[in-house]
């Protein structure tokens, strides 16, 4: 079969250089592009030596004609949210179909978009129509998508944790607490004082406590399966280890539960879901490290529910879920390149 | 004046090294002796390489009349629970006042000991005895007590955190939830699969869900102050750096409050207590890296209470503490030492 | 094709662990068999749990019938020194062919073994038949051996640094400073105080210096090039990370060379060489972190050659080196499963 | 005794903030004023938060005639190298005696300023009286030196490491080589790309080969010892740790010595110098954190002299041996605050 062509936007982050380890593995595409406003089209592998030798491609200028004129047929946004909404459509607008990495296209209301994020949806006709990509929750809307909005690295733990309990009814819907730590990959590649070596390393510290731009997507997608408003109190913490992502969540049953019982419910929910890993003791980041893998812990302690999920913040945070979507749009098999 | 001659009892682990560290920086203390099982009487520079050229003794079995014979006023326990209560018995027969690092002491209950630590309590005369050695709740019985118990780690930043809203009775006494981040260190310096470096480096993970042994001791105190029975959820998790815990709280408050008020009750709570500082920020535990100080933060989020609390596990959660224990003990300024 | 049945003797450390990882993407490899001295047979997910959900293989004693049965035709030994040349003879005997990770076959003098490894080796047999399994050297003997002893992973820094200049005899073959630098997975998972979190975090060290064990090992592959003996002063340091080695290289040029000579010297040495990256700036460890790559950087300074080479101890310098003689040993393209 | 009042200069970077932890300690030091370009003069602790409770002073822009009124005798210059020789002059112009921790006054030749440094010396006057402030080597002249270039943090290991051996004209004194690893306090606290925590953190890398500015400071005091020029081979690595400096350093011996005629030139040239510890192991960084130490290892391997030297940049390397030249210019013990 042809290799499918695929541009990579804004590929000197993280998410584009994971995004292009796992993509150099899958059988059937093949990188046409890779853009940036870097001056001087530097070859990808100046900017990330790990891909000297792997990829031979330069980086360029976002130009879509070119795109269209060799073939590209999916894009993948890696750029800033605001950036992503400026110039996604005009891919979308050729029949490139996109997965956007940003967080431009998750939250469906333009209301809360610019109450979280301070400026105002510039792209509402898309947005209408862009599928939220968590595989395990919105599966089905996802092959035909023109529009991926791919999810944020904490929501996907926050949601997946919890979304047994929420479907099946069998938590309160607010006082939920998620207590997350990440490490300093998902603050980004541009330096700044917080993510300084000597600043943050050897230490732990919570941040934009009650104030995380990730609080309503992680409630959107708990409301679509209750049915009803869900409210959450998200705290994330900076931890001094480069990826990995660790929610701990508390929440209070409705009813009373066995741990057999709580345990069915995962089971039952994330039947025949290949990145799911239901775990008997306690997972660490560690465990799935590099993978596509989410690997989920449940325990009654006093009347609480309290969950463990551990994931990659930029494999299956970022750019592994954004390949698993690509699978799905595209007829492949969704592990493919993924374990 | 005179220095007061002093011991360490288990003079090996990381405890007794940063106690160390600090009595060498107390002009009113000699090291009179440092006791250990290793064999050959090693100097404890051979031990503890950062003590070479600062610290010329040799450890040696532990001989109670021989400390007796040397003056030995005030004796540091830092022996793991059981061989505590099996040996400093002896010591405070023979008058030696003694500060205990270990948990022997600290639950008042035996009954909770033996439920939590899976023995009976053998030392139930000087139970009845021991001040629990938290300074800023216990603070007026430590200058006449013979025997402290020096509190744990973790639980110093809950029941600090959570004191002032206990005391007020202003949060609900049951579903309190405390998120614990500690560095490895608290796991003492025995060598084991679970803190070998390529194991936790690189890693984040929960442990003793529901079942860590600082779960009553948090309980006792805040008991204690609330007059009635407190509940705890407590979830400790290792974190990839060699100190500090980060102790992230969530409780319901019984009434509303503004977050001036909150932030009252906590100044006025803490008011003079020279080691805790209340921030206007999210502390990070490198704030407090080799330090004594606590440092709390409030917020309030969407109906929850958030507490964050950041202490050096080793100075603060152990040795520092155990030297400002010390000083009520002795007469001295809390603070000699440990600024 | 049908994949080949591959044994992975001793699955329970850190190479182990790297080449399940790695073989699990061969497309022609099929894992038959994990032995190891565990009790009860664990699943290998239990022992690792980054393999849960991908690879359902039980731990097994070593039966070599059992191996033959199942039509085993190559085994990876992960065994310590000693007991690879305790175990392999067996299997070698019937016809299966061996990578062995171990030390025991990479000597090809008995005496030299004896002397640094402090006992007699016990199979000359297959020690005269071993071949040294660095590709970019004795790449032709791989592919009809019955047994690769794959080299070790400070070795592979050292020959492949100084290669092109023993070859061209460009240099003084006495006096050759190798300065490595080895995250702490190159010790092995056994728990000890050396490898203890917080003895080796935040630190670095020189260990064993002038008396590591692959001292011989590099001498051995640069005598086999230069026709005549190299000696090398080797100091290895543990550095605070899981994974890689940096070895920064000195050595005294025998005639004067311009910069422009000696880059001509590597490139041509290595060319086809597929995992070789001549970089033109030092390499850091990240850059080749889980890659089979090895980076390599050449600089005159006042009279010196300088060579920085940066390889990941697990993959490159172990488990990926292994992987990369399996392929020439059964024909495969030599970067099979390791791009 | 009244307290000397002293200044720091440029009070936001980690050697600031190294030697306000020291000076606190300090019994005879008044922290009079902290200078600083930051708008608003904020309260130390808001830009150091481990301060917080310790050290109430605001910083202030620079006024020298504030500092003469106030009684400022000493000035610790914390300035980059290029704005120290701008400013120092206007102090020591008032009679304020200066340590300063740049490099602007450490080369003596101002040539070797010029072409290291890529600037003209703009100040030859207070040039030509700087003393270079390293203790074991130019102790005698700092107890009347008006102006003090505190010497660097590599140069420190390198110089110290080869003392013994230069002055006994042991060695050749071409050909040395200086390895260095390093902390990443050492590049300071503005955040750049090569110090963002996920680029350096699990990965090491030698950096400015052949062409780090320490090179000159430390053939110069080598130089001085020897009476002729030593020429040396400096390699920098970045390893990620927050502090600390391991250097391993080989030379090669003129004539043939004993590994006790070895020992006995470093017991021999150290003997009463306080913060040398002369070790019969190889050091580790971790033994010298936070202190002022500096631990010396040598060893004969194959007839070169091998030498392992640690340090912790910010302390010894940097603001500790500052406060041990104040103490020798104002009479103190050389200990004080420093044990």
């Amino acid at each position: 079969m042809t290799p499918i062509p695929v541009a990579i936007l804004g590929g000197s982050g993280y998410t584009a250089l994971e995004l292009l380890h796992i993509l150099l593995r899958h059988p059937s595409v093949r990188i046409e592009a890779i853009t940036s406003r870097q001056e001087g089209t530097p070859w990808i592998g100046e900017v990330h030596p790990s891909l000297l030798g792997r990829c031979s491609v330069r980086m360029e200028p976002l130009n879509v004609d070119s795109l269209v004129a060799r073939g590209v047929r999916c894009a993948f946004g890696c750029l800033p949210h605001g950036a992503s909404m400026a110039s996604l459509p005009m891919l979308l607008n050729r029949g490139i179909r996109v997965i956007d990495l940003s967080a431009d296209y998750r939250l469906r209301d333009p209301n809360v978009y610019a109450q979280w994020y301070g400026e105002s949806h510039e792209d509402l006709a898309y947005l209408a129509q862009a599928v939220y990509g968590l595989p395990e929750l919105y599966g089905d809307e996802i092959p035909n998508a023109q529009l991926i909005a791919n999810p944020g690295c904490y929501p996907q733990t926050g949601i997946l944790g919890l979304a047994p309990l929420v479907a099946a009814r069998a938590i309160e819907f607010t006082g939920i607490i998620i207590d997350s730590k990440s490490g300093v990959s998902g603050a980004g590649r541009t330096p700044k004082l917080t993510t300084h070596y000597p600043e943050c390393n050897e230490s732990i510290s919570a941040y934009n406590i009650g104030k995380h731009r990730h609080t309503p997507e992680i409630e959107q997608a708990l409301t679509d399966l209750a049915g009803e408003p869900v409210e959450v109190i998200f705290t994330p913490h900076l931890t001094p280890m480069d990826r990995g992502i660790l929610s701990t969540i508390y929440a209070t049953p409705k009813r009373s539960m066995t741990a057999e019982q709580l345990a069915g419910l995962y089971r039952e929910f994330f039947a025949k879901m290949p990145f799911i890993r239901l775990r008997s003791t306690p997972p660490a980041t560690k465990d799935v490290m590099h993978s596509n893998f989410v690997d989920i812990y449940v325990q009654l302690v006093r009347g609480k529910v309290v969950i463990v999920v551990a994931e990659d913040n930029l494999t299956r945070g970022a750019s592994g879920v954004a390949v698993q979507n690509f699978n799905r749009m595209f007829g492949f098999d969704e592990r493919t390149a993924l374990l």
